[in-house]
């Protein structure tokens, strides 16, 4: 949950006057997403997202992420799209930070997962990586292999207050990675965070997609490496070899995987888990007192990174 | 901020079933309300909200607060009307606490108060002082004056921790207090909670007033002593006479004060003043460690403290 920013009524009346969406009646901060400051903005005209960018979004990639929705959204993708004011700009500034609004998603995340959301998911990352194909610009990833070493050197001389050992192990599975890591793979624009609080369900079909500030190159495979992580563990942390095959098989409704994908999907997997771990790591060390923002648990992805090092091959996925 | 209770969406669904209200379109945790979780709940018929009283809200007060704004609502007072089920009932339970819909107060509150809002919130005080006569149910003020003596005796051994000399001026205060607290005022129902954040404004016209939890049995020029606090000092705690005149005009507009209330009216805003000291005392003292609310400064409440100790009468409020 998170609002950082205050917004205050004539603040707000003055911004929401750039644009043709009609006079504000209501607007309140709303508990979702970690990032960013989010409102559901009411106006006469309907109901929108207001959201204030905070530190963490650099203010540079902005327009790569709204110009995405933009692009997703012209194809029928099923994201908010950014409003544009009257003099067709979207992003401006509200209360000294970069900040825009876009159109409101019906649909509620679902809290417990089953294999039917799996699969949509599937589906739908499948459609998101087709139809961001043509997107003029581009974004590298910057939670990518390169910056998890990083993340760890800012952490290594703390990890073992979080787990023993916990340094050594992360220091193995680099090696394992930077030898294994797969190359040459199909790639394009992927979300990167496709995570059940980011993906709207109705009536168990999936209403839409959300929080693209992640969002950037990569590799196709890599995107369902982290939803394998986010979507088919249980709270338990077992693995749940039901949904990991709908998810697969919900992808491949769309976009058939080619062998060297299947075959990346163990190694991939591992470096999924490795990067929640490394952020999640830096996050709990770095978590300002009295913040806002409870951090999430690393150690839920060393379980993760766990159960991938243990499994034989893709068919692990119900695939092979 | 606060939402305390995860809801999932099967949960949601079943809950929303027993009203007829329509079908669940979306449902986010909003960052209002310290006390309780509260949900900005759409349906396809319109937009709810869906509050989980947590637990220092005591279930057994829950009909007396539900009752009063079915009371006031009826007598067209602007504030949330809780939604009956197909069953009668407007109390149940979800996910193990006490639940209600409410229906959904257009407005939002003023960040920067103005003098007109102080004369709108009076005539809307003494509105609902008239409104609430009749109401069958009643219950004493939780947080009284017996209740600030316990409230100081679990925080006083770590009063200096917040202010050197705290305990002191505190006790000093409380005797004060005991020989010239006010009897006989006229009384009835008060919000006991009229700040900023819980009365909405449309085009700087007040649209309602929320956050019923507080409300007791209580004179009504207390309530006016609470407003005075709440609204008419700036940031740094300076008093705005403009302010509190045009509060205290508006109040009349609806019901003249008679003398003596306004005579009772500096002893009061000292009571007041003291029990938003304490209550913010206790909560600095008893802050959980990673709790999602920031604690509110009990110092605030100790200069406006000083503040009305330092007039010489009513006058200092534009009355007299």
């Amino acid at each position: 949950m998170a609002v950082y920013t205050e917004v205050s009524d004539t603040d707000l009346e003055t911004f929401v006057a750039q644009y043709a969406i009609g006079e504000v009646v209501s607007c309140k901060g709303i508990a979702e997403g970690v990032e960013n400051s989010n409102y559901l903005l009411q106006t006469d005209q309907g109901n929108f997202i207001l959201t204030l960018y905070e530190k963490r979004v650099a203010r540079e990639d902005l327009p790569f992420f709204l110009g995405l929705m933009d692009h997703l959204a012209s194809r029928d993708f099923p994201c908010p799209t950014p409003v544009h004011g009257r003099d067709g700009v979207a992003l401006r500034d509200l209360c000294g930070r970069p900040a825009a609004i876009t159109s409101f998603l019906q649909g509620m995340w679902p809290r417990r997962v089953k294999p039917t959301h799996c699969h949509a998911l599937g589906a739908a990352a499948a459609r998101l990586h087709l139809a961001a194909e043509g997107f003029a610009l581009s974004r590298a990833n910057s939670l990518g292999r390169a910056e998890w070493r990083q993340l760890f050197e800012s952490t290594r001389d703390r990890t073992e207050e979080i787990h023993a050992n916990l340094g050594a192990i992360i220091e193995e599975e680099f090696e394992f990675l930077e030898t294994e890591w797969p190359s040459g793979l199909p790639h394009g624009i992927i979300h990167a965070d496709l995570f059940p609080d980011n993906v709207f369900f109705r009536h168990d079909e999936l209403s839409g997609i959300i929080d693209f500030y992640f969002a950037c190159t990569g590799s196709f495979a890599y995107e369902i490496a982290i939803c394998l992580n986010a979507w088919c563990f249980e709270p338990d942390n077992s693995f749940n070899l039901t949904k990991a095959s709908s998810l697969i098989r919900g992808y491949e409704t769309v976009r058939p995987l080619i062998p060297a994908e299947i075959a990346a999907l163990p190694t991939l997997a591992r470096g999924s888990a490795m990067r929640f771990l490394l952020t999640r790591l830096y996050d709990l060390l770095n978590h300002p007192e009295g913040a806002m923002v409870q951090p999430k648990d690393p150690m839920e992805y060393l379980g993760k990174l766990r159960f991938h090092q243990g499994v034989s091959g893709p068919e692990a996925y119900g695939l092979g």
